[in-house]
């Protein structure tokens, strides 16, 4: 057995979701696709309405369907949260599910908290700990001090908004600062200060992917979260092309155009045919840049 | 009756938190007082944890002993969040016996949310409709479309993060932009154009009473939401000095430094005690203004 394959269990028996095991679950199913789990309790499908839990009925299949397509599943907690504590039930049972059957993918609770120290804290000891997730999704603007309790988890990781999918990024991350850089740039010059590669990601959504190229250049090991492909426009040729380094650094996000493909009884063959359409164009892109 | 004590019970009944309401209890009770409800379930004093919901019986003894004292209450969602499903019911019940008991008083969730427009409009519906909340605090990292779906609820509030009180605002939020104004000031400019002083106020840090000074030239009629009074080290005065406009202006937070005034048995006569300190201290700065 080789280094890497103990280091790899070693990571799955200790719940470990590091760097090097992400890299070796991209290369094995040669993909970079996260599957994000935004069940919108008004869009499921009538199929699973009959459980006593849909949510986690229709994530469970979900899953099922796209676990070997997808090297991490994220989960919005809006979606949750909008259904109160019901839903917080519904989203620790989605989790504990994937830790479960599928310990090598990675969760990732897209929550895009920060607040001051002591409340951060308790923010990343209701994901990290309590959830279980690998990583959380946090938002700049409080600075260092709202993002520091989330980096005091061992092998957890932050994901930093640096420049997002919708349309309202353009109302302050692209304001210019008095040093000629876009507000985005200044966030991820200086969050690379806080922590390293192995520990922090960037949001960078797939609808910029001109500005994605030069937040590569200013973070050439990071990994970035690309969310936007799919229903929002984003394309994934492009994303790749601008954003992917040597090693892959990717993680590209689809939810709605995933889990709501069909709103009939096939949704979850929909949603792996989908997903798999994905991930087939993603191998190419591999290959194209010789990692695999 | 006068038509102001009229317009105040109409609130009162269909459960409006407008600024005029808001206004008419500042002057009543003599006081711009928002207490926070920070419970942080490790620092309970051991007399409420016999109960079934320990958390609520605290909130509950806090809100009791200190409404007379405060026009708001501002549970911070991390605090419950950290508990999980069990965190949720006891945030609802808080606000629940809260619209119950005094429903003349605001209840703001400060949650710091923000998302795609599609994705905050769940947060603003779990928030608004299904926590009933009159307020919730928003991030403004990714713009309007993320702001937006929280000011489709009519007379509901957004409090948008201008400047926070902790350490790390220094890092993004003092950025000066290349039209020579810090980033907290072109969050200011640009929210004010998006909703009115009836919708929208500002989180502004005590810890910055110059700065505060400087904002509230750039939205002089606007509410401020001023954390940081208390624990984290603001000064009451000062802020009103900077601060305070013709009709107040001013939400004054304070968290810690009330309902952890004691941690034993007589914890609820301590916080009351200073809650009432504070109200004491605002009265006289509202009869310096000639507000009373």
């Amino acid at each position: 057995m080789c280094q890497c394959q103990v280091a790899c269990i070693i990571n799955v028996i200790e719940n470990y979701m590091n760097r090097d095991h992400l890299l070796e679950q991209i290369r094995k199913k040669k993909s970079f696709l996260c599957v994000g789990l935004d069940a919108d309790s008004q869009l499921l499908p009538d199929v699973v309405r009959q459980h006593a839990d849909p949510v986690f009925a229709f994530n469970k299949a979900i899953i099922d369907a796209t676990a070997a397509f997808a090297v991490a599943f994220k989960p919005n907690t809006a979606f949750y949260e909008a259904r109160g504590a019901d839903g917080w039930e519904s989203l620790l049972r989605t989790i504990a599910y994937i830790k479960e059957q599928y310990p090598e993918v990675m969760v990732i609770a897209d929550a895009k908290r920060g607040d001051i120290g002591n409340t951060s804290q308790l923010y990343a000891r209701a994901f990290f700990e309590q959830m279980q997730a690998d990583a959380v999704t946090v938002a700049p603007y409080m600075g260092f001090d709202s993002v520091a309790p989330f980096l005091g988890f061992k092998h957890k990781w932050v994901i930093l908004l640096a420049l997002t999918s919708n349309k309202g990024s353009s109302d302050f991350q692209y304001l210019t600062t008095d040093s000629q850089q876009p507000f985005y740039i200044e966030v991820v010059k200086k969050a690379i200060q806080w922590a390293h590669a192995d520990q922090l990601m960037f949001v960078v959504g797939a609808t910029h992917p001109a500005e994605l190229a030069g937040i590569r250049q200013h973070a050439p090991d990071y990994f970035f979260l690309v969310p936007g492909v799919g229903a929002q426009g984003g394309d994934l040729a492009e994303v790749a092309h601008a954003g992917m380094n040597s090693t892959c650094g990717l993680l590209v996000n689809a939810s709605r155009s995933i889990i709501f493909a069909s709103s009939s009884e096939d949704f979850a063959e929909a949603a792996a045919t989908e997903a798999q359409r994905l991930q087939l164009a993603m191998e190419e892109l591999l290959q194209q840049k010789g990692i695999l």
